[in-house]
């Protein structure tokens, strides 16, 4: 009997980094398939992905992958709680996970376990403390970590297994284990220590890593499309792939700036009464983007993300906001009721031949539908038509000589690898 | 005492069939003094202004005209009914006018003036009536006139002095007849025949005058902003200003074009359903523009005009449609009863040394309060607050490297000549 463990992905692109924690997670949990839950088009810090999804779960199967399979986009821009819950509900949802393994900055795993049952079993307290520190005007991931603190030194013996709960990964790390925590699931988390590339770095630090942010950063700055900074980076494949899309091709990789025009656009037309409307647009940020949006020096995304930036907001609090603009998402499609019982499909993006053999044995132990098209379901669940939206808004842009594309999600069949 | 006669205009450009009409307009009523209802950036058959409504205003008053007020967007993007009332009530709420008077294709007021009644006291059989023809299949304006043809036959005798109630200048006509009716108006009608330049004549066939729509293809058409082919139809005074603003100033004239990004970013990111609250949007309309949008062959206003037109939707209407779309006009801010009160306000967009005196006698003799800037009303109403956000989505595109002018309605004084 096949194990498999499951990685939550954004791939962005997929890089030697990624290949190393794949390895890895197959071998600490002693699984021989993996089956990667990816982001779409647009993904968890409020951007749009380098290149489309099919691309990129190419990638991910060349890479080591055998399953591929979306995450919604109502989840794969929420912040940490709901796309962990997203993701380890997806893979919950399969029947055919034994593991988890996710990358921290500690690497160890007690310390959140411990944190994520208080959280999962004192939501109500957590809440309460959570709303006093943003109150008190701390950004919402410190004020959860300072909350959540503050619950843990009360209760347990916490001082001695200390980490840094608003580090980025022990944020997602803590979600994780609490989605797993309050869907009762079987499935058994691992993690990996993050040592090779921090999150964020933009330069790369290492011979062989570098984070994603700083490929993405080498790959928009490069002259016509010239890989060969980057190749040190990124697996042979991975570099065959962003060579058949980028310059084969000739696609533009994609971020925040190429949607200055549909953004600047919906800022100036709506008023700020309908622009709260959407998610993220809260306590006034909605005033401060339709302000800033007519003060800039000139249309440009960047511009008007430092102008409307406070010590409150984080840059991904902002990004997403500006999101959930150009996305048309709004609050009411977002209630806490709805994205807990939001997950409703398990979309397939690609598989390998051992997939295959995985989509067979979920044939039945899969708990919700697996679908290869949106066609096979759509009206009846919102957020699936929320993935269609989404990709035809960046296929518009990213394929702008054939329209059609912006229907792909009804034309792309699964990557077979 | 001065007289005024009141035009309702959209001068895109003003050229010399609007010179024409204006001399001929203060030689049958005998008055001294113009006040031209101009529409603001966006107009009656569903498109973009050429240029700013500022640059226009000055055109008008260097034309002749003496005080140019600006009809709310609302109206200036309404179909024939509601667009004649907005500016009939607008030349009402002055206070300082004695006339009205505007071309039709017959020169016969007799005609409009009993349909007019009529149709002002017989508004349930009429939209009976209306029904019926529309249930048949016909476009609207032609639904409107079989109806109202019908209707007159009946109660008068109608035959003898028949005129084609569907052409679009006794269209308008009649409804500034029927406005002055329902307003109980003592404003006196008065009409010329529009002999020289049929309106949607693509050609010039006339020695000095050329149809706006004819002028607007030379101009769109010209190689390098040149402007010698319309010299010949439009006043020196209008060629100067154009000059300015498209060779000095650098900016390009608008059209829907270069609305496209917009445009199909609102049809690919929104949902039918959500498309349908749009002004104008109706019968399943919602469905075709979703489909088409990504069926076109490269994203064009024009073919995906082409590819959603039928017998039944004339192309004003469709424009209309893809103009509240634009400008996210909710039906539900255009019932009957909004927009029978809306018009609140009079927003001078320039004067002469004349038009100051009316002004000044407005100050005693105005129904409205009359406003230099919007910032002396905005939050009191939300037609207003429309106005603001079309001139943004508008400046954005005809000014794009000066985000500041989306703010124009705010900063921008009224012209004075």
């Amino acid at each position: 009997m096949m194990k498999a463990v499951g990685l939550v992905v954004e791939y962005n692109p997929f890089h030697n980094g990624h290949l190393f924690h794949l390895q890895q997670s197959k071998y600490v949990s002693g699984c021989d398939a993996v089956v990667a839950v990816m982001s779409g088009h647009f993904l968890q810090r409020g951007e749009p992905a380098l290149i489309d999804k099919w691309t990129r779960a190419e990638m991910a199967l060349a890479g080591g992958c055998d399953l591929v399979i979306e995450l919604p986009v109502a989840y794969a821009t929420s912040s940490a709680e709901w796309f962990a819950h997203g993701a380890v509900a997806l893979l919950e949802a399969t029947g055919v996970i034994d593991a988890i393994c996710f990358g921290t900055e500690s690497g160890q795993l007690a310390p959140l376990a411990s944190a994520a049952k208080l959280a999962a079993s004192n939501s109500t307290s957590l809440k309460q403390l959570l709303q006093e520190q943003l109150n008190l005007g701390a950004s919402y991931p410190r004020a959860y970590s300072n909350a959540l603190t503050q619950l843990l030194t009360q209760a347990t013996d916490w001082q001695q297994n200390a980490i840094a709960l608003d580090q980025p990964n022990h944020t997602l790390g803590l979600h994780y284990m609490v989605a797993l925590e309050r869907l009762n699931s079987s499935i058994k988390p691992y993690t990996i220590a993050r040592e090779q590339a921090q999150y964020h770095d933009p330069m790369p630090n290492h011979h062989a890593i570098a984070s994603a942010t700083a490929i993405r950063k080498m790959l928009l700055e490069a002259q016509n499309q010239n890989l060969e900074s980057i190749s040190a980076y990124v697996p042979r494949t991975t570099l065959d792939l962003l060579e058949r899309t980028l310059i084969k091709e000739a696609r533009q990789p994609m971020h925040w700036e190429r949607f200055t025009a549909q953004l600047f656009y919906q800022l100036s037309v709506m008023p700020p009464a309908a622009l709260s409307a959407y998610r993220e647009m809260e306590e006034g940020l909605e005033h401060r983007f339709t302000q800033y949006a007519k003060q800039v020096s000139r249309y440009s995304v960047e511009e008007l993300l430092s102008a409307v930036k406070t010590k409150r907001y984080t840059r991904t609090k902002l990004q997403r906001a500006l999101l959930a603009v150009l996305l048309q998402h709004h609050k009411q499609q977002f209630t806490r009721e709805q994205l807990t019982q939001g997950i409703q499909y398990i979309r397939v993006l690609g598989f390998t031949e051992k997939g295959q053999q995985l989509l067979k044995d979920m044939k039945k132990k899969a708990k919700l539908p697996v679908i290869h098209s949106p066609a096979q379901l759509l009206g009846s669940s919102d957020y699936l038509q929320l993935d269609v939206a989404a990709t035809s808004c960046y296929m518009q842009l990213f394929e702008a000589k054939n329209p059609k594309l912006q229907l792909a999600d009804y034309h792309k069949p699964p990557i077979r690898l």
